[in-house]
């Protein structure tokens, strides 16, 4: 950083260049700012994006490299929609618990809110992350591109258990149909097992009622498995003694191998990191002294240790970890790395508390073939080269 | 809630009010949704607001009987500014470090990110917070309207710490002074002890960079201490051997007492809690169940207990503390209610982990008099009346 005594400060500030923006003053202490809104805007200088995955719209990734900590604001949080992403009146807004039940029920919104409510810090994954990063690897890809469809968010919703009970769920009853509201009627089957465990209706998300995209007014909320399941515009929970068979978990969502067997209902989301910085498109502008940082998380629990490798997996060191470091939820670590301007291959490995460690690209691919679609937890890399320019990827693969 | 068959619902489903709003279908599973955004919006019937207190227009409020949870929106966290929000341009923004230091230092934005980051989950409350509970109590206020001005966020920074090591601090530093870059060009004085403890230069908000309103493009962050040393768009750090005596520490945010003299300096939150839920203007349409919620924050580190009164104070019980409870943190706290449908008085008390116990609002008074203009984290009380109307208050203050 520039040392300078007061007099070159004052000097600098006096001479400073031109105003980027006509409504940006030279020196903002001459001038009253604005007042108060009802909503806060961004600074027009910065513009965090989504980005769409393809040309048919119905993926956007959330902007990791620009986000720090854990949080994802609401608005940048990612989407997949299967047919857009309804518009629905909360008066209207109806969920039928039927099936394998006692008491067939209907919960208004206003019902579902009067229950007593349960909040919590965690990630949403899609399963189809990391697809960028495992058969075809391109090199000028960003953390975004690479695994942008995963986010944090608080979410504050009523337990599912508590949606069951008032229901009464029959003994026999080992699955339930969860059903959206969405024009692609999005269905899939969850075992029971995860209502009497953490699964919720969520109706709010980082303290406000959820965006559009994220399920308004209501969506299921399955705390560590995979997005797709935790069907939005929940309108529909059918209780049965076995799954449904949907479209989205034969034809899609399920994990053909290279034994030409499959894996199905495979809803755990396994441990994984990334690192977010560097990380393409960056340029470090000199060597020395640079924070490594990214997130890991896994679906079965708390992150218990990532380690780092500077050189491609020789040597790893235990990064920190930022509290909190919270079960089934974004975990930020941190590494302090002294560049000393030659290339360098950076590599992040998490371990989750059921001792669980991260794969390998190796080590995936041999184990799911290249012809699987989702799950993709392999250990990320990023090449800095000796002009300072980062790239993704492994040299070899 | 309503219980019906399947062919009931189906009636109702069919048989459904017009739409409120013309973009809402009828039924949503009928018609492609609209496609990705770069940045989500609000359902238009969601819209939460932050109100001006006051007329002058450098104070508003956030919406806490809408929240959930304990994170607040960026763009719903309150307000307070001195002579309104300025513009900055990030490319020209600079801190300074001088004054008793061996290198005085100025930082760009880029360097300030350069440096080893943390991130903490944490309270910003406005010292004056609270007031229109105290000396003259109006009834038909909202938690919004009493309590408003406190906000929880995930900040990320650089330690003052790291940045006082760069500069040299001198040994006989104890003080600093903080000013900010707004036209008001607010400034106050911290001992330096906070930086070697937790103080942060805050460059990023819930994820992204900050909200214009909390300082962009840099804030300093003092968890758990009064909003108003926490000086927002900070350009000027300056190490002193005592405290430099501006307007805002003598003529306000000092507190004067009923023998004639004044606590100054009084940095620190004292632990305090609001019941968010039921409260006015709310009207409980039944007796029966309500969950009754609400928040609980200390300056001094975790809440390890709230307790809650349905009956004015007579009988206290304990209320569920929803994880994670984090230090200098809003914690959500929860509590099962079976309304009678009589009158009943709603109370809160929080206990933090020094064992501060929330006074009540006679106890406040009798230490500190009707002349204070802050921290007044009284006990707050909720009167439901026999028609479930909620008004606020002591019947008898």
């Amino acid at each position: 950083m520039a040392r300078l005594t007061r007099r070159a400060l004052l000097q600098r500030t006096a001479g400073g260049a031109a105003a980027i923006l006509g409504q940006v003053p030279l020196d903002p202490t001459r001038i009253q700012g604005r007042g108060w809104r009802p909503q806060g805007e961004r600074s027009p200088f910065e513009r965090p994006e989504r980005r769409p995955w393809g040309p048919e719209g119905g993926v956007s990734t959330s902007p990791l490299q620009d986000l720090g900590g854990i949080i994802t604001p609401a608005d940048l949080h990612f989407e997949r929609h299967h047919a857009g992403v309804p518009a629905i009146d909360p008066e209207r807004y109806r969920l039928l618990v039927h099936g394998m039940v006692d008491r067939p029920t209907v919960f208004t919104l206003a019902e579902l809110k009067r229950f007593p409510s349960r909040s919590r810090i965690c990630f949403i994954e899609c399963s189809g992350n990391g697809q960028r990063g495992y058969r075809q690897i391109e090199k000028d890809v960003t953390p975004q591109a690479i695994d942008g469809l995963t986010s944090t968010s608080e979410w504050t919703g009523v337990p599912l258990a508590t949606l069951f009970r008032e229901a009464g769920v029959k003994p026999g009853a080992t699955w339930f149909l969860a059903e959206g509201m969405d024009a692609a009627v999005m269905t899939r089957s969850i075992p029971v097992e995860k209502a009497w465990d953490d699964a919720m209706i969520a109706y709010a998300q980082n303290g406000e009622a959820l965006r559009p995209e994220q399920g308004y007014p209501a969506r299921l909320l399955l705390p560590g498995w995979e997005g797709n399941a935790q069907v939005k515009w929940i309108r529909r929970l059918k209780l049965a003694d076995r799954p449904f068979m949907t479209r989205e978990e034969t034809a899609r969502y399920t994990d053909p191998l290279p034994d030409c067997t499959a894996r199905m209902f495979s809803f755990e989301m396994d441990a994984k990191s990334i690192i977010t910085f560097p990380a393409h498109p960056v340029t470090l502008a000199a060597k020395g002294f640079w924070e490594i940082t990214g997130l890991a998380w896994s679906g079965r629990g708390r992150i218990t240790r990532v380690e780092v490798s500077t050189d491609g997996g020789s040597k790893w060191e235990p990064a920190v970890l930022q509290d909190p470091v919270l079960p089934k939820c974004h975990t930020r670590f941190r590494f302090p790395w002294r560049w000393n301007g030659s290339g360098a291959l950076l590599m992040s490995r998490a371990t989750d508390e059921t001792g669980y460690v991260q794969p390998t690209l190796a080590q995936l691919r041999a184990a799911r073939g290249l012809g699987t679609l989702y799950h993709y937890n392999n250990v990320r890399a990023w090449r800095v080269e000796a002009d300072g320019r980062v790239f993704f990827g492994l040299p070899s693969a």
